[in-house]
């Protein structure tokens, strides 16, 4: 089973998501997301889901999972990187992100996480 | 066919490479990085191969060849997250990552890079 890359950039874990997610990799993915964040005691998870051309119920639902799961673990997640089509589609279908905040691409993310209090900017650069 | 997701934070670029890439996806990610490289005025690429379990001599040329695309458009090239296993089939093959800089993980790449002249460190957290 291929498991999803976990990059961690100061106190901001980076999750690329590139391949079809199904039920076994999605739990993967949460289990190592979670273990991360308090591993590395992350305050930010950024998911980009520039590579993603359809999204259903399916993934929906693991992105407010995670989160779901990040929040009691005290990180913040953000989605970057929507494709357009792809927001029209989440409109139509009547699907909503609960819980998700988004960004438009990675950098716009991670200036999210900065703007807030407790993720210290420095350890980015560092 | 799949194209690999390019990440830009600051004036670096981040690649993810989590699927076998066969010869079209490799020429494919070779044009839409050096693209990439020109339109975001890219100072570095750092590519992660965390997810990558065996590298042959088509990944490493890949690799390689990706660095001097980068060098002759004025970018360098970082390879992390190498597995050691990977790190030992790599001597065992002879196999050189020709002009290939690595970094342990992500976070060394991009302090790699930002210790060199001419890549503003600055406006990778603004």
């Amino acid at each position: 089973m291929e498991r999803v890359p976990i990059l961690k950039l100061g106190d901001i874990l980076i999750v690329s998501i590139q391949i079809d997610l199904q039920d076994q990799g999605v739990l993967a993915l949460q289990e190592d997301l979670a273990d991360a964040v308090v591993e590395h005691r992350a305050r930010g998870v950024i998911i980009d889901i520039t590579a993603v051309e359809i999204v259903d119920s399916f993934i929906g639902r693991m992105l407010s999972t995670i989160a779901s799961i990040s929040r009691v673990l005290d990180a913040e997640t953000i989605v970057v990187g929507m494709r357009p089509a792809v927001a029209i589609t989440l409109v139509e279908l009547g699907l909503s992100l609960g819980g998700v905040r988004t960004a438009l691409n990675l950098e716009k993310g991670v200036a999210l996480l900065h703007s807030r209090d407790g993720v210290d900017s420095d350890t980015v650069t560092r």
